[in-house]
């Protein structure tokens, strides 16, 4: 069986099930279903205030084979998932799935869980540090199933991904289960990424350091989904949580992609009022904000929005009139939490508001301009951010795939080579993103458009930007570093790849 | 067949269904669900926004027999049901169940889309004016099915009623369906009861005389809910939509009930730090706010929050530091819509948050102190607010059953006798909420507790307070006013009228 874009999967792949090859970016099917879910009603006089964690689980009634749930909202600070993990586990619960929205290095213990078959299955769209590790060394008993911020929440509320237990780490919470992530010793800002989950799961609880009297203020998740409430001394270490200011990169090569890219965004008309835009945190994507900035100040130009994980510098471009409004799925930094705590422009929005793709329209759908970046990318476009050139795991969509659907402009930004590889393949070891949502690729030494953009090749060749085909920007790179060789993989298939759709792009088979 | 309340009810009623007998406030039967929902994914580059109501109209394939709905939010003001009924009664559509959350009259057009059979149900939580006198009067193909706040989203939710399609006026509209009260010509606050119809219907249309450029903020009701937005001339007349400022009762008698009602609750011990409160805008039931707020200030009590429909008599007790919060299901006057667009500590919640019994927690589950009315009273502590002393309909519990079902004290203040009419009878003419379900009840001439509430008569009976059972003050009013004929009803079921939780707890039979 073959995806559109040729990649070969099997028909049926044990510990995932059937496979529903990926066959384009947008399908013609547009009736949807949101699940029907069960709950248990909570009456006047009812308390969900449970005295520890090991309370909550005796009354949870978690067996062998569930799926839990948690959010990332905490990152590399998390301490919940560990902590819940570490009681399941002493209570000899086998076969868990975990599904966290991404995982990072601060979940190394999951390993030992992975390895005890506490936890055979793992859902996230994100993962780096030592768990993926582990999962590319075929440690994880199922296939692991990497998903996108806007698939999460479509299999969450299309029924393909079952929650039995959602926990829900919670910088702020009161006693009947109303949070938020503003205020406390662990805000987080925004907790877009936990909507779902506490919507659609047979159960919710809450686990918070901040347990205040009813009722919280803002509320961002309501108390009408939620089971029990419990305190516990940290969800989390404010160091891992957020970083004090995301900065913009100082490499004078990064500087020049930027550069080049907000000229190709120039060229591209998209800068005029009205205009949307959304990058990632990192120093490049950064950068070319920066630039943009200049550009919509000079030209006199007022944005519609800027959406995504918002940091500091979004806030600021916010705040000097240059959108009318941000949509935040998670704040990135301090500056972006205390702006959404106080600026009503600084709005809420869901990961399924941001990008599931089988809703009445999801804000990537508006999106004007996209900047991503990419660890591979193919002669077909197709981008890579899920594994490394060693075929390990070290990411996975995150928004990738749904900003790139959604925006009119998708713009990789990325060096032409990193650590003496070539980043332009003739084919990406794992297809995060398909071709057909990448427009550009801008690089250092050139730049390549989707010859799909026909409109927009014409548009650049007026410029003086180095234009070159993607061929040609591949060749200029082999020409410095060879032909890298093939990664040599086994049959194994360590890792599924779900488009946002619920289609399999790609599989992660386990490196040789 | 019976109620738990002695009510003869049929098993089944035409143009109704099987009848569930009401058993009680509160079930043992806690597993609900909320059902599935099938609904049009909306991709990139679609459009939402029509040039007319007819051209949704068009495209909503609206055919004889749906079920359509609106909210209340402009209450005499409401321009946007007569306007949709209009259109579809000049297509010839016929068999309409209208699902209002309430019917005001204004809607007096509906009456003849009645005669015509263009409407054959019409499902409200309330209703006043020509509409439910026509009802009465039988002209209604089916009976009228009367819910409550929280029971028309538990109804919606759990699938019970099934609205094919959603009219939602909007004060304000983006382009992409995002919406809210707050501002523009037609501002109303906040839109608590369109939640459910947003997020539950088949196809929803947003009707808006204020689209904005793409984000509307604040976002009330989000796009990933909206399939089509349509801009008009006007969806009401801002004279009928909201008053100017609600006020406190001059009326001496109203005053001395209003000053025992909080003597009540003082004796009652909920005055207390984080108790909770909430009241009607009538003006004995501000009467009492004021009482309160004067006890609460004497003693230096913060409360945690006082809920539902929000004047700006509560706006200042928030303001003044006496609650924490408030939580606003709509705004009755222009200083509520004002506070709540720009206080954070005045939060919105939906009718489903606000009452519905079948989430995990509604906000009337944490009220303290339920300050309600009543048409009739009868020795059971039943309440009438559906039907006047007629017969005929003129009300409907609104959040009537919700806040008394959840409060830990539920005060019925009224006169104890109404245009030389008893109010407290043997038998009320229809049960709205059940006797269970209300504590104490307040006159001018005395106070009865529910002889459940062995607790709280032992309190009252240490103050100077005239406590009298239900039956002497039934005397009492007897003696000045003699006992009223009962009126004369045929078989004719005109009305049922739903508990809740949407069992059958009366019906209301045409008169004779």
């Amino acid at each position: 069986m073959k995806t559109v874009l040729g990649r070969e999967l099997p028909a049926y792949i044990e510990g995932y099930g059937e496979v529903k090859p990926f066959q384009g970016a947008v399908s013609n099917e547009r009736i949807k279903t949101r699940k029907a879910v069960k709950l248990t009603s909570v009456i006047p006089r009812d308390q969900k205030v449970l005295a520890s964690l090991d309370q909550a689980l005796d009354k949870l009634n978690i067996i062998d084979g569930m799926t839990i749930s948690f959010h990332h909202h905490l990152r590399n600070g998390d301490h919940v998932l560990n902590m819940v993990l570490e009681a399941l586990a002493k209570r000899g619960i086998k076969n868990l799935t975990v599904a966290a929205s991404s995982i990072f290095p601060i979940h190394a213990p999951l390993v030992e869980h992975i390895k005890n078959e506490v936890v055979t299955g793992i859902v996230a769209n994100y993962m780096s540090g030592p768990v993926p590790e582990a999962i590319s060394r075929g440690e994880l008993k199922k296939p692991a199933l990497m998903q996108t911020h806007g698939g999460r929440p479509r299999a969450i509320e299309s029924g393909d991904l079952h929650i039995d237990v959602a926990f829900i780490a919670a910088p702020t919470a009161d006693t009947y289960g109303n949070i938020n992530g503003v205020e406390g010793k662990s805000a987080c800002g925004a907790l877009g990424y936990a909507v779902s989950d506490a919507e659609y799961a047979d159960k919710t609880v809450v686990i918070t350091d901040n347990l205040v009297p009813y009722p919280a203020c803002p509320i961002e998740i309501s108390q009408v989904f939620i089971d029990y409430v419990v305190q516990v001394e940290s969800i989390g270490d404010p160091r891992g949580i957020v970083s004090g200011t995301t900065k913009i990169t100082k490499d004078p090569v990064a500087l020049l992609i930027a550069r080049m890219a907000a000229q190709v965004i120039q060229a591209s008309g998209l800068i005029k009022d009205g205009m949307s835009f959304q990058t990632g945190a990192g120093g490049t994507s950064l950068a070319v904000a920066a630039e943009l900035k200049d550009i919509m100040k000079r030209e006199g130009v007022i944005g519609s929005f800027a959406a995504g994980g918002i940091t500091g510098y979004l806030v600021e471009m916010l705040e000097e009139g240059l959108f009318r409004a941000l949509f935040d799925v998670q704040c990135f930094d301090l500056e972006a939490i205390k702006s959404y705590r106080n600026n009503k422009q600084h709005q809420f929005m869901s990961a399924s508001m941001y990008g599931n793709p089988h809703t009445k329209g999801a804000v990537v759908n508006n999106l004007d301009i996209m900047i991503l970046g990419a660890t591979e990318i193919d002669i077909a476009f197709n981008v890579n951010v899920t594994t490394g050139s060693d075929g390990v795991i070290m990411g996975g969509s995150g928004g990738h795939s749904d900003t790139a659907a959604g925006a009119k402009l998708s713009i990789v930004v990325t060096n032409l080579m990193k650590a003496r590889l070539p980043i332009i393949k003739d084919k990406v070891t794992t297809i995060t993103t398909p071709g057909e949502s990448i427009d550009v690729v801008v690089t250092e030494r050139g730049i390549a458009v989707n010859p799909r953009r026909v409109d927009l090749i014409e548009k650049l060749r007026k410029t003086e930007l180095p234009l070159l085909t993607i061929e040609e920007l591949k060749l200029k790179a082999e020409k410095i570093t060879g032909v890298p060789k093939a990664i040599k993989t086994s049959d194994k298939i360590v890792a599924v790849v779900e488009y946002r759709d619920g289609s399999v792009i790609d599989v992660v088979r386990m490196v040789d």
